[in-house]
């Protein structure tokens, strides 16, 4: 009998009416409602389900215009003819005694050796989750998203994202970024310049792809990005691992030989350390001498909240020499993956064309929101809030660990970042200081993951704020102090 | 006087009120309202704009929620303080007479050389536009599909799709493909056998980035995917090219040394042959003799209309020796970019170390509107009305052929493809074709891109059917079949 098929464990996230209308599509396409006899009655399936006549009512209603039931007078709801048989074809699942393909020894590439950046996907289940590069979801500003979202599914605008756009951007979403994000860091580009990607790392693998083989030289900071430098290993680039300090990369002659050299500028990551103007300088006139191209990852300029900000490196760039990255995932939503590249116009020509082979572009629906969540001013409102807010974190954050880790702050704490990075005293391993923290609710990441060396330094972590709601701020210190006994 | 810098010009495709705003918020951002003076009333805006009173005081009521506006009683409106400097800074204009970056000695792959298949992006503006790989837009389920955005664009979903995913896929995608679209193809999987991608050449991307190299042998379809050819010689994998006759893919020893086959054995590219059932076995049992990995593009399988479809080659396959590649862009919008991969559980875990490198993952929002899309029925009932559609297209263009072009339809009509393959007579020139039906505003796609050799025959030609109105069909083949003489 159909009716023991009828029963839903109901959860909270949605409305009654979704998931009943699920379960029965489930059940009609799967070939459990025979064609044969009707649906239990309105009355009836309200009455199993527990649920208002209403609601089953209006469901009927819906499959019936989505052509899954037929109406018949005086019978019922029945399953409709074209949905009689299930779809469903038999596959072959007979033994087989056959040779296994041996896929290791066919990768010619193996990213999964690489060693990654592990965060817990439980995160928001820590009291205290101070991750780096989450977001707070009660800040994320939906209802003006969901605006620009109605916008953009409207029939008017379907051609503009329904539509294989082969090797295009959205126009609007390109006008967007050229006369409204890059002037905020001293970029005037025209569009020929600028490509939209899959987010950073998306702009670095077009880039390392295109650029790198065995034999060419990448400069990278140490401690650093450890994504860039998996991604440039992977096409097999001479690594050149440069130290950091309190002014950021230190430049001097070993980058000379440098094909390439990998920076993060404004916040480098993931010391938080601001290059200095001299530096920037220097770096420039060395580039120039010695045929380096600069790649500059500007991953959080957005949520920058100083007041005189530095622009740019690339603003500075008087001869298409710096390659410039920024993305959307700091300070909108990482889920959303959207960055861009901004570049001389003969090498975006190139990266478009292996961007089309890639995937041949983003989506065009989530371009297309995104232009008008920048052109309706929801953006810029938006970035005065998360601002106010980040500001008022790093106040927090620089306070409790004054008071509960004293000493532990290294060097200057940058204004623009989301985080901060700990030098805990000689001897103590933040690995296990990590484990001992999770144990009370409070997440920390260890920072050795971000210097490339075998034996990196032990006692180096980040504690990111974007994520951690402001008054769990203190306490989650506090109770990260504790840990330390 | 800031009042000269209020001039709109409308355009017809959006509210009058959302251009209004955008044009005000660009002026505030910019910088080019005075923080001095109010902005003119209310009236006197509605006036100058010559739209209705009550849309400006729309306008400046929302401008003053997002904070962009502040009201002064009896004084009117004013740009708020926190907006009263744009944010531009400047860049650094001075000329340089330093060298250039010479690019083209940079370029260690050059995509941007590869002949690719060229579409005009105007090609909506046809009045016959027998293009392949677009949709109508009035097909498009868009009520639906902005059911499911503003579901999923629910604060209790947020978290669904704002987060950062790492290297993981929406778990409501991932078993609505295992349950739902996989089964009808005979294919039954786990979750951890499946990788959603942006789409079908992102899968082939991934795979020949992580599988091929100089010395590595891969077998291709000829006339065949010129994207998918792009690819696997990108990685500078030895290709071999193998014809194709009416029962698809010809199997024979020439095939026994690949490590790698890209078939597609559903509806080949270009022609539209079905593979036999008899080829189908022979290729399984070679493929197991000579540990060769088959790689299966499905990527019409959901519109194939047939009453008894062949299952994929991938339901056959007992050794997990097929690779399964499958998308939505044909099915729903060739514009989201979302496709998936069905694979051995180990080829797809290092598959997504690799797609984490390259970028994480696919946009998590699209994916779970996809997941709601499939789970809510939508789907189903869509693809049952434009299978119908698209039965009732194929059966205009074969009569038509068969009356104004007789004798070019080549071989067999496979009933599930949104084309056919033409063969003119010999001597015509199918570009040259192109071009005079082009004049008569006909669009069909010479078809020797699809063939490897340096002097691919010049009379073939390809015939979509899925973005041109049914009506049309008919007279534009009678107008085509004009271009001839």
């Amino acid at each position: 009998m159909q009716e023991s098929y009828i029963h839903i464990e109901f959860d909270q996230e949605r409305t009654l009416q979704d998931q009943v209308k699920e379960h029965l599509v489930a059940l009609i396409l799967n070939g459990k409602l025979p064609a044969t006899e009707p649906l239990p009655s309105s009355r009836r399936m309200a009455g199993m389900l527990k649920v208002s006549r209403n609601t089953i009512v209006l469901i009927y209603e819906q499959l019936v215009d989505a052509g899954y039931l037929i109406s018949k007078p005086r019978c019922g709801y029945y399953v409709a003819p074209a949905f009689a048989n299930p779809e469903m074809l038999l596959g072959d699942d007979a033994a087989s005694d056959a040779t296994p393909v041996q896929w290791q020894r066919r990768f010619c590439i193996r990213p999964g050796n690489e060693r990654n950046i592990v965060k817990p996907n439980n995160w928001a289940s820590f009291e205290y989750p101070f991750i780096y590069g989450q977001v707070q979801h009660e800040f994320f500003p939906i209802e003006q998203w969901r605006d620009c979202a109605r916008k953009t599914l409207h029939e008017r605008w379907s051609r503009h994202w329904i539509d294989d756009r082969v090797d295009t951007d959205d126009p609007m979403l390109i006008e967007q970024l050229r006369t409204r994000l890059l002037p905020r860091r001293g970029i005037y580009a025209e569009a020929s310049e600028i490509l939209v990607t899959i987010g950073t790392q998306n702009s670095l693998y077009l880039l390392a792809n295109l650029l790198c083989r065995p034999g060419v030289k990448v400069g990278l900071e140490d401690p650093g990005f450890r994504d860039a430098r998996n991604i440039f290993a992977t096409f097999g680039a001479d690594l050149h691992l440069q130290e950091v300090d309190d002014a950021g990369l230190v430049v001097d002659q070993r980058l000379e030989d440098c094909d390439y050299l990998y920076l993060t500028p404004s916040h480098q990551v993931p010391t938080g350390a601001v290059l200095s103007a001299a530096r920037r300088k220097a770096l420039l006139q060395m580039a120039e001498q010695h045929d380096t191209v600069l790649i500059e990852d500007d991953y959080d300029a957005e949520i920058n909240m100083q007041d005189n900000p530095t622009p740019a490196l690339k603003a500075m760039d008087r001869n298409s020499r710096v390659v410039y990255i920024g993305s959307m995932s700091k300070s909108i939503s990482p889920g959303l993956r959207i960055g861009f590249m901004v570049a001389d116009e003969e090498l975006i020509n190139e990266a478009r064309s292996l961007r089309r082979l890639m995937y041949r572009h983003p989506p065009a629906n989530n371009q297309r929101q995104l232009a008008l969540f920048l052109s309706q001013g929801y953006y810029d409102a938006y970035l005065r809030k998360i601002r106010e807010l980040y500001r008022s974190k790093l106040e927090r954050m620089v306070q409790g660990v004054e008071h509960y880790l004293p000493g532990m702050l290294g060097g200057s704490v940058s204004s623009g970042a989301t985080s901060l990075w700990l030098r805990a005293p000689n001897g103590i391993d933040s690995e296990a200081l990590a484990w001992r923290a999770a144990k009370q609710s409070v997440l920390i990441e260890p920072g050795g993951i971000h210097f490339a060396g075998e034996q990196p330094p032990a006692n180096y972590f980040r504690m990111g704020f974007s994520a951690i709601a402001a008054h769990k701020i203190t306490p989650g210190i506090q109770t990260l102090a504790g840990c330390f006994e």
